[in-house]
């Protein structure tokens, strides 16, 4: 032990530190000390030694920070101290150690978090397309012309909307009432209809619910009643334009949006073919990125619901690969959606999705579960074996140190939804969120929201602050932010060439936001932090 | 691609997997295909050899199981899977996934867990002293002689117990009223009384709290009632028979006990020397050993409050050190407790800590926090660098890679305490617990229970029934509880010769369990499951 210390080249503790950069070298030196046997100074040197290693490891620090870079570092932490000092005093008071419900505008309140709003997060990956838009704008939609609704239970429970020339015959519930919306409005008050819309448009309907399987019915049924409303050409188009200026507004500049790739419908009832849903996606993003010029663009993954025979997913292969043709560049990734929990494994359907060509890419949920060892948890081996690019979810990765290490070593990200994970009952406090132990490990990972609108969270913002205040470690800064920025261009589906200039576009937003940051010091720091 | 399957030493995937036995390999070969291009059965191969090595990594696969423990297992996976099944179609029918005081009465209806409250579990390596035994047997104790009660408003509310002669004059609360209990018993009513006290003396007094830190100020409450109560001479030596007769009966065979070392009082108030606590605790000890002859023993480590002035430390540790000269090998550890979050870090006691002689092992608590990087996270550190031998709790290890590692290659072993990080705050959901991690590592890992007694729990079987079915994966069977098992003696502060006898009067008890669970065989698969 003492020889350890002796020989000059291991004086400093940091000089040590660089010359072993692998955890094997570390656990060797260490292992084969006595410690009990040693002077305070020999203790204090193989400690820093220990945290120097631990902090060289983690997401974020192979960044170096530029001067300004360090002057808004100053802010954006002194923020995120006097919450952890809030909640070290009170842990009741700390937004991630609570459910998303009862913090939701307390958290709008945050000084941090209105400076991680305003941040350039680069792309948003993981998205669903039928729950981008704020339940305000869904609330516009319903005064639209030609829109009917199904109620049920003498008109106290709306099931189903549609827009349509004359009364809908057919709809989900054979028992429903249709009616004009304006019909509906007159009888329950205006105000009255809206609120209760509103609740019905996302998962605060209910407190909380009795487990994972019945967030997720419930969740499912606002996919069904929002279908009607969304799914009518003229509105989808619309919907997709204000979902872009929603992420664009919350600091997103690129997308790659989830969608079941439903056929669209027209007034008189008429369904389109599937490719005019693709090309009103590409005409809706084209016509944004103009407006907006610092957007970088937007494409599309193929996801459809697992739960479906083989033959079913060969007949999506093959849907697939046509639309890709059809769109290539626009079109770019498969995917299977819907709660895996009840969905069938992968590993079914290997032999329809080996057919896939392979310039599409696979974007595999799995293992978004709690069931360890289950046929579910097992969809990270096949998602991983499959060759997927990044991963929806893998919520079990870290009780796979292989996984985990073969999707380090292949690239592969996780793409991490801290607030998808707690409102649909996998965890409850985002510090027992096991991103913690990926962000250690330096895997490969991408800050997602999945479905924000459902729980009325911000686009992206909700997320990146559980993330940076919760998940992080209470170190993690600027650095760990402009990784997780980056790393979302890094692992889009952009070419080489795209994502260069992606990077510049997004850098120079973020330049812009750093320069605010700094600007707005003495303003931010004098607010009074929310209660 | 193709190529890796073509040599004859790969045809098959057991041959290639029992080639590769370390993580590094694996991924090389697996990282080095084109994982989009292969057939559906290369995919097979493939996959077979990542299944099989995550299998053989994890806790419990070094174990071979003999005829008759195969025969056991049967059952035991029979009953396992019928939990699971339960819970896969009704999430809230799952108790791992319940909160202890909503399930605790369910679970011992569970065949699985009868099965386990028999099974012969080694050592409990973790546990407090002052609450080990039974409410039942607390509400026994009242009706002791010449017990007095403290109460304050108004009598409603008990705050302290005394065994004394005369009516006590001084107490915690100058404001409370002393009289003997059985006055209290006659104004209040018997039932009454024991109904309220069974409360008290557990966490059930509330629902739930409001955050961990409420959690542990409920929890030092109690031990303040209990010390007047236990600390009686006379009563200290009856209450820790008590205790090593609960444990015994729950399968234990083996304890190292964590006290505080009080000094206990008798009917005149007089203080005795710490020394005769000892001798009290080993003299219990021996009688208990002649009583039930398959009984192996038990240790004590020295565990004084935290929430002291390095001085205070330096003090602990000379007191350590001068009962380890007069019990050696009874008095064999040191470790300091209460609550992490509010305590010193170690790093402040570490002058004075390595003052200890290293015959006297460290035994610390670390990391039972969910602050990720705060200074009690980074006691992991510390007791690891300071040669921990194992660590209570260690609740954020799996967010330190490095430090999972060290612990691994240095044989510490970590003392998991399911229901108690439930109970006191850490995590709610057993399947998120991240001891999980711990098992796929295959970290040296004992299950313990800490303070059972405040949970009206089992000494160690609820820990067991948590660990076993919501935390290791579903496959884990005997092998994992045998595993489990040997560790809790492999890990012990036993020397080598009384480890080799502890282990084999362990496997006489384990081999008749595992008789009566083949014998019993028809009868447990007959049971109608809880519901």
């Amino acid at each position: 032990m003492s020889g350890l210390f002796r020989p000059p080249r291991i004086a400093g503790s940091m000089r040590l530190f660089h010359d072993i950069t692998d955890i094997l070298s570390l656990r060797e030196i260490i292992g084969a000390t006595n410690l009990r046997k040693r002077t305070p100074e020999e203790y204090r040197i193989l400690r820093d030694i220990v945290t120097s290693f631990e902090r060289y490891r983690g997401v974020g620090n192979d960044i170096q920070l530029t001067l300004q870079e360090r002057a808004a570092n100053e802010v954006i932490m002194c923020e995120k101290k006097r919450e952890y000092q809030k909640g070290i005093l009170d842990p009741s008071k700390f937004a991630p150690g609570r459910h998303i419900f009862q913090v939701l505008h307390k958290i709008r309140r945050s000084p941090l978090f209105n400076i991680l709003t305003k941040m350039p997060k680069g792309g948003a990956l993981k998205v669903h397309d039928t729950s981008l838009c704020s339940t305000d704008y869904l609330i516009q939609l319903m005064y639209k012309e030609h829109l009917w609704v199904c109620t049920i239970d003498e008109g106290c429970c709306v099931v189903e909307f549609r827009f349509a020339e004359q009364k809908p015959t057919k709809g989900l519930h054979p028992e429903g009432q249709w009616e004009p919306i304006e019909q509906l409005r007159e009888r329950r008050g205006e105000e009255n209809l809206n609120n209760y819309l509103r609740r019905r448009f996302s998962m605060y309907q209910k407190e909380s619910f009795e487990n994972n399987a019945e967030a997720w019915r419930h969740m499912m049924g606002i996919f069904d009643l929002l279908d009607g409303l969304i799914q009518y050409a003229p509105v989808w188009a619309e919907y997709y334009y204000q979902a872009l200026k929603e992420f664009h507004a919350d600091g997103v500049q690129y997308m790659e949006v989830r969608t079941t790739m439903p056929q669209l419908y027209c007034l008189d009832g008429q369904k389109l073919p599937v490719r005019e849903t693709v090309q009103i996606y590409q005409d809706v993003m084209k016509l944004f990125r103009k407006d907006y010029p610092d957007f970088i663009g937007a494409k599309l993954i193929y996801a459809p619901l697992r739960h479906v025979q083989p033959e079913v997913v060969g007949q999506y292969v093959k849907q697939c690969t046509e639309l890709n043709k059809e769109f290539p560049g626009f079109v770019i990734g498969f995917d299977l959606v819907g709660q895996e929990d009840v969905g069938h494994p992968l590993s079914q359907f290997v032999e329809e999705l080996i057919k896939l060509p392979d310039n599409i890419n696979f974007y595999f949920h799995a293992g978004q579960t709690n069931w360890y060892g289950s046929h579910v948890d097992e969809n990270l081996i096949d998602a991983i074996m499959l060759g997927t690019k990044r991963i929806g979810h893998g919520y079990t990765i870290t009780k796979h140190p292989l996984l985990m290490q073969l999707a380090k070593y292949m690239n592969i990200a996780l793409e991490v939804c801290p607030v998808s994970n707690q409102v649909l009952q996998l965890g409850s406090d985002y510090r027992n969120h096991p991103a913690a132990t990926l962000i250690a490990e330096n895997v490969p990972l991408v800050i997602c929201s999945g479905s924000p609108a459902l729980w009325c969270a911000s686009p992206l913002s909700h997320d990146f602050y559980m993330a940076f205040l919760g998940i992080a470690p209470m170190n993690a800064d600027l650095k760990f932010l402009k990784r997780i920025a980056k790393n979302s261009i890094r692992y889009s589906a952009l070419k080489d060439e795209a994502k260069a200039k992606a990077m510049e576009k997004w850098k120079k937003n973020w330049e812009a936001w750093i320069d605010d940051v700094v600007k707005n010091k003495d303003k931010t720091l004098q607010q009074t932090p929310a209660k």
